[in-house]
Order: structure tokens, then sequence, then C-alpha cells
């Protein structure tokens, strides 16, 4: 069975742009981020869960590469995918397209590392969310 | 005795401006609150201390006016005064300029409430907080 | 006729939180200004029209006050409505609650300029414009 | 000639925090961007220049990775060095750490290409660029 790939849908924002008209490279990574919250509530994760709350789950690495600018006003689709699921990590890969024409803006990944909120110390994801997690592994 | 202001400077960030080629209005909300930043380090509050930690301060009411537009590298200067000091609010009045020709870019004033972290209630202010905030009322 | 609102729902995101876990109070504004936007896609301004191209619309005015803070992932409902419609700007009201419960969050108003792009000076409205802004006035 | 290093410092802001009370990881690449516009400032370019005006300088890769923590109030020290100096593209390392105790907080690099802002295509950058820019190489 081919893994699945999480697709959603983000519009520029006029304070998403810079002086020279096109979205600034830091706001890709928070478009990376925006998907990765709207994967998670797509597989039922409330934010509210006793099991979610008692962890954080803090970024390591970022890595992004910029193919063509966005502007103000484009409908962009953020495509997610799981590059590696480890215990205690994931690496999620992101693609960012022009909605309309396909056209390839930004891609790259983050690797989100599973903690606990009291200690900060890495732990082991919860299973209910590995298991969830496993139909997207690339 | 004439009240003391606090005066600060900020260099425009290219991250700062938008599509137009000025600082995005929302940014300068994030000047005032810089501005404050700095004036509580001045005052020597470390933000360490038990007595602090226990206060949180959020902002209850703002208000700006936009006057002239700010563009990227331009040096500003913030000016911080009290224009009010009531038991459990502080209402500061914030004016910022192009430091080089004192032009008025933004001018507008922010009510921070004093509240209590755990309760989230409006609480009356430190009062060694109180007393270093006198000589900057209007 | 009673003059009508329009309503866009908006997710607070990770980013958009402060370290007391609460909306940052600048990121409201930003709310604001994104249901601005989703307004003008709504009456089918496409911003890529030659007629509105030559127009910038700086903001000269803002205001908000703060009644209940957000978090994370909470889905927000901003409501605009416009308070006041002149020849060369625009007073938008806005509300912003929680979808779910209809709790008050923040309220305030934003006032636009209507602006030529080149001369940056104030100018009027293009007429089709303000015919698709007026079934909302207050 | 051992290669020279920039080193500018950066205050934590309030709005720069996330809920979990640390810094949002896309931050650091803005304190990249700062540090790398101080560098710009530190070697004499004014941003005004006619040579400088014409050129763009859009980011075409982003890598970071993330040590520790920074939370609200630390004072960080960003290094810039140049790990790669090409025809039409400069590949900038930068390090943040703790200003107090030199702890790593995060690093990675930034590449930026050299592009002119008519036609947005990739270009020689200006030789009074380059000598500049070349006791900073590793």
């Amino acid at each position: 069975m081919s893994p699945k790939a999480f697709r959603t849908s983000i519009r520029v924002a006029w304070v998403d742009t810079d002086a020279v008209g096109v979205v600034h490279f830091s706001n890709y990574l928070r478009y990376f981020e925006r998907a990765e919250e709207e994967f998670y509530r797509h597989l039922g994760f409330t934010f509210d869960d006793a099991a979610i709350q008692d962890y954080w789950f803090p970024r390591v690495e970022v890595f992004c590469q910029y193919r063509k600018p966005a502007r103000f006003n484009d409908l962009l689709e953020v495509e997610l995918a799981i590059e590696e699921l480890k215990e205690k990590s994931v690496r999620y890969g992101f693609k960012i397209s022009k909605k309309e024409t396909q056209t390839l803006i930004a891609e790259g990944h983050v690797i989100v590392v599973s903690a606990k909120r009291q200690t900060g110390k890495a732990a082991q994801m919860p299973p209910e969310f590995v298991d969830k997690l496993k139909p997207y592994c690339r």
C-alpha cells in the first residue's frame, strides 16, 4: 500500500510579504507548522487530551529550499508526508505549491522530537499517536 | 519636577516590511512592547525575581495612529511615558519618530493590567514596581 | 434594510501564542486584517485588476480592546462591519469571538485610507469599490 | 590570515516566545537575517546606493539545528561567517549562543543569491560587495 500524503491550503496574507512583494522566507516554515497542526486535527488529536498534554514536540532541525516566490493572495497547497518515524522523533517532509498551477514554491523537512513537557527530555511517543502516523510513512 | 520620558532605538528589519515597502502596521505595536521591555530592564527588573514572576501583565487596550510610513533600515526612536498610573493598571503613551529627522511616524497608547499569573485575576501592582514607575508619570 | 456583516473563521496557530500560553495582543490586529482580505475576496476583488492595483490602502488608525484570552487551537470567528464610509476612507469595526461558545475575545476598529500607489496621496475610492461596500454600512 | 567572524547581540522579545515559553523555531531564522542586516551596515552598505538598489538578495536555502531553548529576555549572540562565496551567491554560517554562558542555542546556514531586482534573474554580485565580503570567508 502506498503511503498517504496530507494536503492543506493556505492563503498568503499581506503581512506575510516583504518589501520586494514576495513571501518572507521565514513564513514558509510557519506554513509547514500550520500544515502539521492541521494534520494533527485531521488525525483527531484534540490537544486537550491528558495523554497529549503531557508531551511537547520541539523541533530539532529544519531545512527549506526556495524554488519560486509566492505573493500576496496566492492560494498555496502544502503537502506533508512522513519521511522517517523513530521511537522519539518524526521527520516530516513538506512541499508547498501554488494550488492553481501546481508550480513548486518551496520544499524541505522538519524533525520533531517527542519530549515530556515537565522534564523537557526526549521520550517515546504515545503508542496511539504512532499508530495514527504510520499510514503516512514513505 | 517634570515627568521623565524613556527613549530607546529600534532598527527596522526587512521582515517588518510589507509588499508596499513600508513597515506593517501591526509591527508598531510590537515596537511599543519592545520599548516597554527595554524600559523594565532600565528600571532594573530582571524578570527572574520571584516577586515579578508571580505576575502577568496582559494588555487590555491598544490604540495607534499612523502618521508617516517607515521603511527597511530606518532607525526609529520610541518614546514611552506614563499617561495614567492606577492601582492595578498602567497606561503607557508611545511616540515613534525617525531618529535622524525626528519625523513623527506613529503614536498611541497601551493599557496594561497587573494580574496574578496563577488566577489570571487583576491584582495590585507590587509596591516596588509602582515606586519605580512614578517618576515617569505625566 | 439592516446592514450586512461579514464573518470568517480563523484557527489560532501555535506561533500566534506567547509565553503565558495566550495569543499575543498584536496578532488580533493581524486577524482583523485577514478578515478584511477575506471580505475583499468575498466581494469579488481579485487584487489583480488594474483598477485596484493603482491603489494602496494604508491604515491610519487602529484600536483594540481585549476581553478574554484565546489559546492555541481555538477556532475564532471574526465579524466585520462598516462603521463609517467616507469618500477616501473606511472605518471597519471588528469583533472576535470563540466560535463554539460565542465568548467575546477582542473588539476594535481600523481606519483604512484609499491612496494612489504612485503618489502615496489620499484619493477617492474607485466607485465600483464603494458600491460593493455600501450594503455593509451600519 | 584567519577569517574574520562578525558578531551581534539580540535580546529575546516577549512576542518571539510561544506557549511553552521558548523562542519559536522560525524566529531563529529571523535572528540570522537580522545579523546579516547588521553585518551589511557594519561593512558600510547603506541600502540606498544605486549600485545596491538594483539588486535583490533572495534566499534559496536555509538550514537550522536547535540545541537548547532560549527564553524571554535572554541576551543572545549571533555569529556570522562566510562558508562559501561564489560569483552569484553567498553561503552564510550562523551560530546563536547565550551571551552570558556561551551555551549554543542554534546553528545553521543560509544561501543567498544575488539577483537583479527588475528581472529577478541571478546576476554577478557587484565587485565592491565581493571585496568587502572576502575577509570573512572561512
